[in-house]
């Protein structure tokens, strides 16, 4: 845990709403709304309704994408955006390493790897795109490979001893990777995930997840 | 400009030293260390040179990639992560809106939406990948398109009136858009990339990167 160097007292009466779709990224958000222990309202809809196309929500989040966080009156959006705000803004619940702490590059970095990084790295192994190293931001697959499996060992998490809002964002990503099965099943990867799997944070999210994903079934296929 | 609503008497006085290749991303990092009118070295190579995949340079930024900034003993590596980190711990340049500020989640939002949605968006477009809309982190190229359009309306900057390190990462990526000519030349992006480049620090940047591409020019085609 990170020492909490502000507290917001308005913060935890400030209204935090939380938009969300079974089986997409919002996962991610969700879980780390759990992590950091405060109230807020879940504002969950079926993708493919089409809710988050409608004008207000555009208003929120142009990009109509899920997940969104509304913060009073501030929207959030970007998985790592709100990850940053989050855990800067409750800093109570020790997810952010402070402005001045040494380990605030790393945090930051790992955020901007999970996004900018692996999220493209998993759609060129993928889909197989032909993509040139040297041209792209990400590097290659293999590359953002190496460098997480050695970001996780020894561990237990990112900065060490301290479970942090990257280990929710990159934890995520590795898990979606070893689903999609672009990853591999055994290893430190895997270990990672496990570790990070188990906090209690992360099983409210998953009952979460499932109870939604069984109020918005899949369409049958035809 | 923010309020400046921490000093770190340190910050000056701790090494800065920004690793940079001419004709690469790092031109973003140099802009921003020019934009922060603060002292720092500018280690410069070129990057077929292999300089970034030496052992030492590896132990500090593991995907061996430029930009990379180290503030005393601490790497930071990954566009957005150097803009946020830089941003808040050098607040007197006013380029970060401080953690309780109303404009901070739009801020953080931008600098992950240069770094995960355009850049991967950018791939896309210029290598024509075969992309599912609804299967990747950034939605289309299309889309990206019309959001940072309507994001830069009617400015002049991203936040409004205040430039932030958010149009250094986003200005930045637009005007490479340009150059790569994915991107419309004229209309509201070209308008905003003219504002971003009348600065005198990006001027200052770019008679730096003429001067480094001289200095290491492309080698001839055989």
């Amino acid at each position: 845990m990170f020492a909490a160097e502000e507290i917001h007292p308005m913060a935890e009466s400030t209204p935090l709403t939380l938009y969300y779709a079974p089986r997409t990224r919002s996962f991610t958000a969700l879980w780390l709304l759990e992590e950091l222990g405060v109230p807020y309202a879940l504002e969950s809809f079926d993708l493919n309704g089409g809710r988050n196309q409608e004008p207000d929500y555009l208003a929120l989040n142009p990009m109509g994408k899920v997940p969104l966080v509304v913060h009073g009156e501030r929207p959030v959006s970007e998985l790592g955006a709100i990850a940053i705000y989050l855990a800067d803004r409750f800093p109570g619940a020790g997810l952010a390493p402070g402005l001045d702490d040494d380990a605030r590059p790393a945090w930051l970095r790992w955020l901007f790897f999970a996004s900018a990084i692996m999220e493209p790295a998993y759609g060129e192994r993928f889909f197989g795109w032909d993509v040139p190293a040297r041209s792209v931001a990400w590097g290659s697959f293999d590359r953002m490979l190496r460098v997480v499996t050695e970001g996780v060992t020894p561990g237990p998490f990112l900065l060490g001893e301290a479970f942090s809002a990257a280990d929710v964002h990159v934890g995520a990503t590795l898990r979606f990777g070893l689903l999609f099965g672009i990853l591999p099943k055994e290893g430190p990867l895997a270990d990672y995930v496990a570790r990070c799997t188990a906090r209690p944070a992360f099983q409210r999210a998953e009952a979460i997840e499932a109870r939604e994903s069984e109020r918005f079934p899949l369409p049958a296929e035809s």
